[in-house]
Protein backbone atom coordinates (compact mmCIF):
# COMPACT_ATOMS: atom_id res chain seq x y z
CA UNK A 1 0.00 0.00 0.00
CA UNK A 2 1.16 3.57 -1.03
CA UNK A 3 2.44 5.54 1.84
CA UNK A 4 0.54 8.52 2.35
CA UNK A 5 1.45 11.52 1.59
CA UNK A 6 3.08 13.77 4.93
CA UNK A 7 2.39 17.01 3.25
CA UNK A 8 -0.26 18.41 5.12
CA UNK A 9 1.48 17.65 8.37
CA UNK A 10 4.55 19.21 6.82
CA UNK A 11 2.63 22.14 5.84
CA UNK A 12 1.43 22.68 9.32
CA UNK A 13 5.07 22.39 10.92
CA UNK A 14 6.41 24.83 8.66
CA UNK A 15 3.77 27.32 9.69
CA UNK A 16 3.69 27.07 13.27
CA UNK A 17 8.30 26.62 13.56
CA UNK A 18 8.60 29.39 11.04
CA UNK A 19 5.86 31.01 13.36
CA UNK A 20 7.20 30.35 16.61
CA UNK A 21 10.87 30.04 16.10
CA UNK A 22 11.93 32.54 12.86
CA UNK A 23 14.03 31.35 10.23
CA UNK A 24 17.38 30.56 11.01
CA UNK A 25 16.37 29.24 14.64
CA UNK A 26 14.33 26.47 12.47
CA UNK A 27 16.01 23.36 10.69
CA UNK A 28 14.72 21.07 8.53
CA UNK A 29 14.79 18.52 11.30
CA UNK A 30 13.08 20.49 13.49
CA UNK A 31 10.21 21.22 11.03
CA UNK A 32 10.10 16.99 9.79
CA UNK A 33 9.93 15.89 13.45
CA UNK A 34 7.11 18.53 14.47
CA UNK A 35 5.46 16.75 11.27
CA UNK A 36 6.36 13.31 12.48
CA UNK A 37 8.03 12.82 9.23
CA UNK A 38 10.98 10.98 7.99
CA UNK A 39 14.17 13.54 7.43
CA UNK A 40 14.03 13.07 3.79
CA UNK A 41 10.32 13.90 3.22
CA UNK A 42 10.58 17.61 3.20
CA UNK A 43 12.17 17.88 0.15
CA UNK A 44 9.62 15.82 -1.54
CA UNK A 45 7.48 18.45 -1.00
CA UNK A 46 9.75 22.10 -0.63
CA UNK A 47 13.19 22.45 -2.74
CA UNK A 48 14.52 24.89 -0.21
CA UNK A 49 14.01 26.38 3.10
CA UNK A 50 12.92 29.45 1.39
CA UNK A 51 10.12 27.57 -0.30
CA UNK A 52 8.69 26.74 2.78
CA UNK A 53 8.92 30.14 4.52
CA UNK A 54 7.47 31.47 1.24
CA UNK A 55 4.36 29.01 2.17
CA UNK A 56 4.39 29.91 5.68
CA UNK A 57 4.03 33.52 4.76
CA UNK A 58 1.52 33.32 1.99
CA UNK A 59 -0.57 31.42 4.39
CA UNK A 60 -0.26 34.05 7.53
CA UNK A 61 -0.94 36.75 5.13
CA UNK A 62 -4.20 35.32 2.81
CA UNK A 63 -7.01 37.98 3.06
CA UNK A 64 -9.31 35.38 4.98
CA UNK A 65 -7.44 36.10 7.93
CA UNK A 66 -8.50 39.80 7.88
CA UNK A 67 -11.88 38.98 6.10
CA UNK A 68 -13.75 39.82 9.56
CA UNK A 69 -13.18 43.89 7.90
CA UNK A 70 -15.03 43.05 5.54
CA UNK A 71 -18.38 42.04 6.78
CA UNK A 72 -20.34 45.30 6.68
CA UNK A 73 -22.85 44.29 9.19
CA UNK A 74 -20.97 46.39 11.34
CA UNK A 75 -20.51 50.19 11.98
CA UNK A 76 -16.95 50.49 10.01
CA UNK A 77 -14.94 52.01 13.22
CA UNK A 78 -16.22 49.78 15.45
CA UNK A 79 -15.60 46.80 13.51
CA UNK A 80 -11.93 47.69 12.95
CA UNK A 81 -11.52 48.17 16.95
CA UNK A 82 -12.85 44.21 17.03
CA UNK A 83 -10.34 43.34 13.92
CA UNK A 84 -7.66 44.48 16.45
CA UNK A 85 -9.01 43.48 19.67
CA UNK A 86 -9.64 39.70 18.48
CA UNK A 87 -5.24 39.86 17.47
CA UNK A 88 -4.97 40.97 21.04
CA UNK A 89 -6.92 38.43 21.92
CA UNK A 90 -5.44 35.92 20.53
CA UNK A 91 -1.59 37.18 21.67
CA UNK A 92 -2.87 37.21 25.14
CA UNK A 93 -3.73 33.37 24.83
CA UNK A 94 -0.72 32.33 23.77
CA UNK A 95 1.37 34.75 26.67
CA UNK A 96 2.26 37.60 24.11
CA UNK A 97 4.47 35.57 22.65
CA UNK A 98 5.24 35.18 18.08
CA UNK A 99 3.71 38.35 17.56
CA UNK A 100 2.99 38.94 13.99
CA UNK A 101 5.02 36.27 11.58
CA UNK A 102 5.26 39.17 9.15
CA UNK A 103 7.00 41.86 11.38
CA UNK A 104 9.37 38.59 12.18
CA UNK A 105 10.32 37.68 9.11
CA UNK A 106 10.86 41.16 7.97
CA UNK A 107 13.26 42.15 10.93
CA UNK A 108 15.37 38.86 10.70
CA UNK A 109 15.64 37.41 6.73
CA UNK A 110 14.24 40.62 4.17
CA UNK A 111 17.55 42.85 4.52
CA UNK A 112 19.11 39.30 2.89
CA UNK A 113 16.51 37.53 1.01
CA UNK A 114 14.52 39.71 -2.02
CA UNK A 115 11.68 37.01 -2.52
CA UNK A 116 10.93 36.89 1.46
CA UNK A 117 10.81 40.44 1.21
CA UNK A 118 8.35 40.69 -1.80
CA UNK A 119 6.07 38.44 -0.50
CA UNK A 120 5.91 40.29 3.21
CA UNK A 121 5.27 43.50 1.02
CA UNK A 122 2.46 41.88 -0.62
CA UNK A 123 0.42 40.71 2.59
CA UNK A 124 1.07 44.10 4.28
CA UNK A 125 -0.26 46.12 1.32
CA UNK A 126 -3.10 43.40 1.29
CA UNK A 127 -3.73 44.21 4.82
CA UNK A 128 -3.30 47.79 4.97
CA UNK A 129 -6.12 48.26 1.58
CA UNK A 130 -8.27 46.67 3.42
CA UNK A 131 -8.00 48.61 6.91
CA UNK A 132 -8.06 51.57 4.39
CA UNK A 133 -11.56 50.44 3.00
CA UNK A 134 -12.77 50.27 6.55
CA UNK A 135 -11.41 53.55 6.88
CA UNK A 136 -12.98 55.32 3.78
CA UNK A 137 -16.26 53.45 4.32
CA UNK A 138 -16.09 55.44 7.98
CA UNK A 139 -14.79 58.79 5.89
CA UNK A 140 -18.07 58.29 3.96
CA UNK A 141 -19.88 58.84 7.19
CA UNK A 142 -18.48 61.28 8.48
CA UNK A 143 -16.97 59.36 11.20
CA UNK A 144 -13.38 59.61 10.51
CA UNK A 145 -10.97 62.65 11.09
CA UNK A 146 -11.38 64.88 7.95
CA UNK A 147 -7.80 65.71 7.63
CA UNK A 148 -6.53 61.64 7.25
CA UNK A 149 -5.86 60.22 3.99
CA UNK A 150 -7.54 56.94 4.76
CA UNK A 151 -4.62 55.01 2.74
CA UNK A 152 -1.97 56.79 4.62
CA UNK A 153 -4.06 56.56 8.15
CA UNK A 154 -4.13 52.88 7.26
CA UNK A 155 -0.47 52.06 7.10
CA UNK A 156 0.10 54.39 9.97
CA UNK A 157 -2.43 52.41 12.17
CA UNK A 158 -0.68 48.78 10.79
CA UNK A 159 2.92 50.02 11.36
CA UNK A 160 2.04 51.50 15.28
CA UNK A 161 0.22 48.09 15.32
CA UNK A 162 3.62 46.35 14.45
CA UNK A 163 5.35 47.73 17.02
CA UNK A 164 2.29 47.49 19.39
CA UNK A 165 2.74 44.14 19.61
CA UNK A 166 7.00 44.38 19.98
CA UNK A 167 6.08 46.03 22.80
CA UNK A 168 3.54 43.56 24.06
CA UNK A 169 6.12 40.90 23.61
CA UNK A 170 8.61 42.69 25.51
CA UNK A 171 6.89 43.66 28.91
CA UNK A 172 4.27 40.80 28.70
CA UNK A 173 1.86 42.75 29.09
CA UNK A 174 -1.92 43.88 27.92
CA UNK A 175 -1.05 47.30 28.52
CA UNK A 176 0.86 48.29 24.69
CA UNK A 177 -2.69 47.09 23.12
CA UNK A 178 -4.51 49.39 25.78
CA UNK A 179 -2.25 52.21 24.87
CA UNK A 180 -3.15 51.58 21.01
CA UNK A 181 -6.79 51.29 21.42
CA UNK A 182 -6.49 54.93 22.71
CA UNK A 183 -4.12 56.85 20.78
CA UNK A 184 -5.91 55.30 17.88
CA UNK A 185 -9.62 55.04 18.46
CA UNK A 186 -9.84 58.01 20.89
CA UNK A 187 -7.40 60.55 19.15
CA UNK A 188 -6.14 60.03 15.80
CA UNK A 189 -9.13 58.31 13.76
CA UNK A 190 -11.72 60.62 16.21
CA UNK A 191 -13.73 62.46 14.08
CA UNK B 1 55.71 41.29 23.52
CA UNK B 2 52.43 40.10 24.61
CA UNK B 3 49.94 40.19 21.89
CA UNK B 4 47.31 43.22 22.36
CA UNK B 5 44.06 41.87 23.34
CA UNK B 6 41.59 42.12 20.54
CA UNK B 7 38.87 43.00 23.08
CA UNK B 8 37.78 45.86 20.80
CA UNK B 9 37.55 44.92 17.81
CA UNK B 10 36.14 41.77 18.86
CA UNK B 11 32.89 43.77 20.47
CA UNK B 12 32.95 46.60 17.28
CA UNK B 13 31.77 43.16 15.02
CA UNK B 14 29.65 41.59 17.88
CA UNK B 15 27.85 44.72 17.49
CA UNK B 16 28.25 45.04 13.87
CA UNK B 17 27.40 41.41 12.83
CA UNK B 18 24.27 41.09 15.59
CA UNK B 19 22.76 44.22 14.13
CA UNK B 20 22.97 43.18 10.13
CA UNK B 21 22.36 39.49 10.77
CA UNK B 22 20.07 39.44 13.60
CA UNK B 23 20.77 36.69 16.13
CA UNK B 24 21.03 33.19 14.77
CA UNK B 25 22.37 34.00 11.67
CA UNK B 26 25.64 34.97 13.36
CA UNK B 27 27.92 32.29 14.18
CA UNK B 28 30.73 32.89 16.70
CA UNK B 29 32.94 32.55 13.34
CA UNK B 30 31.58 35.42 11.69
CA UNK B 31 32.48 37.27 14.12
CA UNK B 32 35.80 36.57 14.69
CA UNK B 33 36.61 36.14 10.85
CA UNK B 34 34.78 40.15 11.09
CA UNK B 35 37.13 41.00 13.94
CA UNK B 36 39.81 39.75 12.04
CA UNK B 37 40.81 37.57 15.65
CA UNK B 38 41.52 34.04 15.96
CA UNK B 39 38.23 32.23 16.32
CA UNK B 40 38.95 31.02 20.05
CA UNK B 41 39.59 34.42 21.13
CA UNK B 42 35.80 34.91 21.51
CA UNK B 43 35.68 32.94 24.14
CA UNK B 44 38.70 35.06 25.82
CA UNK B 45 35.94 37.74 26.32
CA UNK B 46 32.41 36.60 26.26
CA UNK B 47 31.61 33.33 27.85
CA UNK B 48 28.56 32.88 25.86
CA UNK B 49 26.90 34.11 22.26
CA UNK B 50 24.48 35.04 24.88
CA UNK B 51 26.71 37.32 27.29
CA UNK B 52 27.82 39.12 23.54
CA UNK B 53 24.54 39.86 22.38
CA UNK B 54 23.54 41.68 25.52
CA UNK B 55 26.88 43.80 25.02
CA UNK B 56 25.18 44.69 21.40
CA UNK B 57 21.98 45.32 22.95
CA UNK B 58 23.33 47.54 25.95
CA UNK B 59 25.47 49.35 23.91
CA UNK B 60 22.42 50.28 20.98
CA UNK B 61 20.30 50.86 24.14
CA UNK B 62 22.72 53.56 25.83
CA UNK B 63 21.19 56.95 26.79
CA UNK B 64 23.94 58.77 24.55
CA UNK B 65 22.54 57.80 21.58
CA UNK B 66 19.29 60.12 22.14
CA UNK B 67 21.05 62.11 24.26
CA UNK B 68 19.53 64.82 21.74
CA UNK B 69 16.07 64.35 23.00
CA UNK B 70 17.98 66.30 25.89
CA UNK B 71 19.33 69.01 25.10
CA UNK B 72 16.88 72.09 25.76
CA UNK B 73 18.10 74.45 23.00
CA UNK B 74 15.25 73.81 20.76
CA UNK B 75 11.58 73.73 21.57
CA UNK B 76 10.35 70.31 22.73
CA UNK B 77 8.43 69.15 19.40
CA UNK B 78 10.68 70.52 17.20
CA UNK B 79 13.23 68.39 19.28
CA UNK B 80 11.76 64.80 19.13
CA UNK B 81 10.94 65.39 15.40
CA UNK B 82 14.74 65.98 14.40
CA UNK B 83 15.77 62.89 16.94
CA UNK B 84 13.28 60.92 14.82
CA UNK B 85 14.73 62.18 11.22
CA UNK B 86 17.86 61.99 12.68
CA UNK B 87 17.29 58.08 12.71
CA UNK B 88 15.61 58.07 9.14
CA UNK B 89 18.67 59.79 7.87
CA UNK B 90 20.82 56.53 9.17
CA UNK B 91 18.66 54.34 7.94
CA UNK B 92 18.34 56.31 4.49
CA UNK B 93 21.90 56.00 4.09
CA UNK B 94 22.37 52.24 4.64
CA UNK B 95 19.32 51.83 1.89
CA UNK B 96 16.97 51.40 4.88
CA UNK B 97 18.63 47.99 6.27
CA UNK B 98 19.44 47.21 9.65
CA UNK B 99 16.15 48.70 11.46
CA UNK B 100 16.26 48.93 15.02
CA UNK B 101 18.29 46.15 16.87
CA UNK B 102 15.86 46.25 19.93
CA UNK B 103 12.89 45.46 17.63
CA UNK B 104 15.22 42.81 15.85
CA UNK B 105 15.63 40.98 18.65
CA UNK B 106 12.23 41.29 20.04
CA UNK B 107 10.98 39.86 17.41
CA UNK B 108 13.69 37.23 16.79
CA UNK B 109 15.35 36.10 20.72
CA UNK B 110 12.56 37.70 23.28
CA UNK B 111 10.43 34.72 23.56
CA UNK B 112 13.06 32.35 23.97
CA UNK B 113 15.38 34.26 25.81
CA UNK B 114 14.47 36.56 29.42
CA UNK B 115 18.09 37.91 29.93
CA UNK B 116 17.78 39.20 26.03
CA UNK B 117 13.73 40.21 26.85
CA UNK B 118 14.84 42.06 29.85
CA UNK B 119 17.68 43.90 28.65
CA UNK B 120 15.25 45.30 25.43
CA UNK B 121 12.66 45.78 27.74
CA UNK B 122 14.95 47.85 29.65
CA UNK B 123 16.44 50.05 26.75
CA UNK B 124 12.96 50.78 25.08
CA UNK B 125 12.08 51.86 28.87
CA UNK B 126 14.76 54.20 29.19
CA UNK B 127 13.77 55.51 25.48
CA UNK B 128 10.62 55.76 25.95
CA UNK B 129 11.01 57.69 29.63
CA UNK B 130 13.38 60.42 27.59
CA UNK B 131 10.20 60.82 24.95
CA UNK B 132 7.68 61.13 28.01
CA UNK B 133 10.16 64.17 29.23
CA UNK B 134 10.33 66.12 25.90
CA UNK B 135 6.10 65.41 25.73
CA UNK B 136 5.94 66.37 29.44
CA UNK B 137 8.03 69.84 28.61
CA UNK B 138 5.73 70.41 25.74
CA UNK B 139 2.74 69.89 28.03
CA UNK B 140 3.84 72.69 30.13
CA UNK B 141 3.89 75.04 27.24
CA UNK B 142 0.70 73.90 26.43
CA UNK B 143 1.86 72.61 22.85
CA UNK B 144 0.91 69.16 23.64
CA UNK B 145 -2.63 67.96 22.80
CA UNK B 146 -4.50 68.04 26.00
CA UNK B 147 -5.87 64.43 26.72
CA UNK B 148 -2.50 62.83 26.07
CA UNK B 149 -0.47 61.77 29.03
CA UNK B 150 2.92 61.71 28.00
CA UNK B 151 3.95 58.69 29.26
CA UNK B 152 1.47 56.48 27.51
CA UNK B 153 1.88 59.01 24.30
CA UNK B 154 5.91 58.17 24.32
CA UNK B 155 5.69 54.67 25.02
CA UNK B 156 2.80 54.51 21.24
CA UNK B 157 5.30 57.26 19.47
CA UNK B 158 8.01 54.64 20.10
CA UNK B 159 6.01 51.42 19.20
CA UNK B 160 4.71 53.17 16.31
CA UNK B 161 8.13 54.00 15.22
CA UNK B 162 9.33 50.25 15.46
CA UNK B 163 6.68 49.53 12.84
CA UNK B 164 7.44 52.25 10.12
CA UNK B 165 11.01 50.86 10.47
CA UNK B 166 9.66 47.66 9.20
CA UNK B 167 7.63 49.44 6.59
CA UNK B 168 10.94 51.17 5.67
CA UNK B 169 12.58 47.86 5.46
CA UNK B 170 10.15 46.02 3.42
CA UNK B 171 9.46 48.42 1.25
CA UNK B 172 12.79 50.01 0.39
CA UNK B 173 11.28 53.96 0.49
CA UNK B 174 10.94 56.68 2.90
CA UNK B 175 7.57 56.66 2.27
CA UNK B 176 6.87 54.68 5.52
CA UNK B 177 8.42 57.46 7.57
CA UNK B 178 6.35 61.10 5.63
CA UNK B 179 3.65 58.92 7.16
CA UNK B 180 4.68 58.52 10.57
CA UNK B 181 5.87 62.23 10.87
CA UNK B 182 2.20 63.58 9.58
CA UNK B 183 0.24 60.94 11.57
CA UNK B 184 2.41 61.90 14.49
CA UNK B 185 3.36 65.66 14.90
CA UNK B 186 0.54 66.96 12.47
CA UNK B 187 -2.50 64.63 14.41
CA UNK B 188 -2.18 62.74 17.22
CA UNK B 189 0.25 64.89 19.36
CA UNK B 190 -0.91 68.39 17.97
CA UNK B 191 -2.28 70.87 20.67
Amino acid sequence: MAQRSKRPELSAAVYDQFYSRGYHGVGIRDITTAAGAPQGSFYNHYSTKEEAALEALARYGDPENYADLLERGEPPLPRLRRHFERIRDDNAARDYTRGCMLGNFATEVADHNTAVRDEIARDFGGWAAAIAGVLTEAAERGELRESLDPAAAARFLLNAWEGTLIDARVTKSEAAFTTYFTAVFDVYLAA
